[in-house]
């Protein structure tokens, strides 16, 4: 498949930027670890804040993480004077999400002139221990920068 | 389709229970505002400490709010000794989430022995007016009671 | 919800030339029995050329009817020089689809002027009764004409 | 992620004979051309009574051979005496379906006691060279054999 390299040389700072205006993300307390031409990948620690009923990490948290990963992994691919949109994402949860922290994996699959196509992986570390806790599939769309 | 009643006669308590268990509802301020056998409503209102890059609610947390009601109206037509687990959503994004507060509208479509299928719509309120900003199709599965 | 009328008069005749050119529906003897703004149906008789192991349809002729009920769905409100291509889709299977014949029914849920999302409904008809075999969430974009 | 061996060493020939029990590969004229554990890849060439209307084979059949690797790609990893169901599968289509031949591969995410999570990729074949067409993720269940 394509593997474009970024249009925008700049690329990294204007996901940075974007990324620190995210309110939830610094409710969250998440970081995001990694950027490069059709990646990214965020870092989540655990806290009680985000549980479900078990005390795990909420289903709804891992989709975010795992959302954000694509979102911004299809932005680095984009012009300078662009927006990003998520149009869709589908997800697998494949085991608790039980652990210290998390780090959601976002990669482009394909990306086209309105269209991206991204995958992302969420793990748990858990004692030094790593587990693939669900995987996504996901479609974002350009759109001109908003004023 | 089936439209069974709710096998457990106590089912709104054990899911208002199992709600209050969830530290992201108290996160978010969210209410679980009804529930009635295969039918769930959350309203979440919103904050600053959710949002995305251009202060709308951000996409994750729509997808918490309808995968959450998803999984309380399955949990509603569980039988009392059970607990219920996420397979897995696919949501699609209709609008911006703006608006002062949003409402997650879970539906059971089918609900067999294991597995559950529902779907979910999330609508904001902004000034008096209503507008769907995402669907969901979701799977949810039963399983025996965690100790 | 939208529920804009059709922007091109003669819907109908261009939703019928298209189908009529699916090598693949001639193949499944497969009928468009209704197009509307918005809505289309399609009609598959049973035959043990599409059928899995069991004897039954194959999920992928099943999700084909779905598939192409939401693209004419959304095509219905596509202007005159207009093509529609499927940007993906979700589908759930809720039981096995076993009957004399089959019944999609696609219907936009929302249009906007790249992307349509769509959600169709398979119906298995079996002496006399009706099963609703899947439902399937899916989104469409517009693109000019091919040559 | 849990790479397990095939709990059922006649493995192979219990997912060909079912592959040869359905009707639709048959009318397609599809091939079984690999099955390893966890892993199964088929292939089927074009053919114009598999087209959808500019004469590219239809999003429905790419969805069917994606949809059919996954499924047997899971049910290699299943013990003797059980039947394989799909219980949903999402695809992004990426590219056109054009091309001489085609080729479905499934590769298992996780397997679990009853439910396995799915990858499959589509390649089109044309004069040599190959493209991604589409890409799934899907959820599949064991249940114990049919008479």
């Amino acid at each position: 498949m394509k593997k474009p390299g970024a249009p925008d040389p700049d690329f990294e700072s204007r996901i940075r930027s974007s990324f620190a205006r995210q309110g939830l993300m610094k409710t969250l307390g998440a970081h995001l670890v990694k950027v490069a031409p059709g990646q990214a990948e965020i870092e989540l620690p655990y806290s009680k804040a985000i549980t479900q009923q078990h005390g795990f990490v909420h289903a709804g948290i891992v989709s975010t993480i795992a959302d954000n990963a694509c979102g911004f992994a299809a932005y680095s691919l984009m012009p300078a004077e662009s927006d990003i949109l998520g149009v869709e994402n589908k997800i697998n949860f494949l085991a608790p999400a039980k652990g210290e922290r998390f780090v959601g994996i976002g990669r482009v699959i394909k990306v086209g002139r309105t269209l991206a196509v991204c995958s992302a992986e969420v793990w748990a570390y858990s004692s030094g221990e790593k587990t693939l806790v669900a995987v996504m599939q996901s479609t974002l769309m350009t759109v001109p920068k908003q004023a």
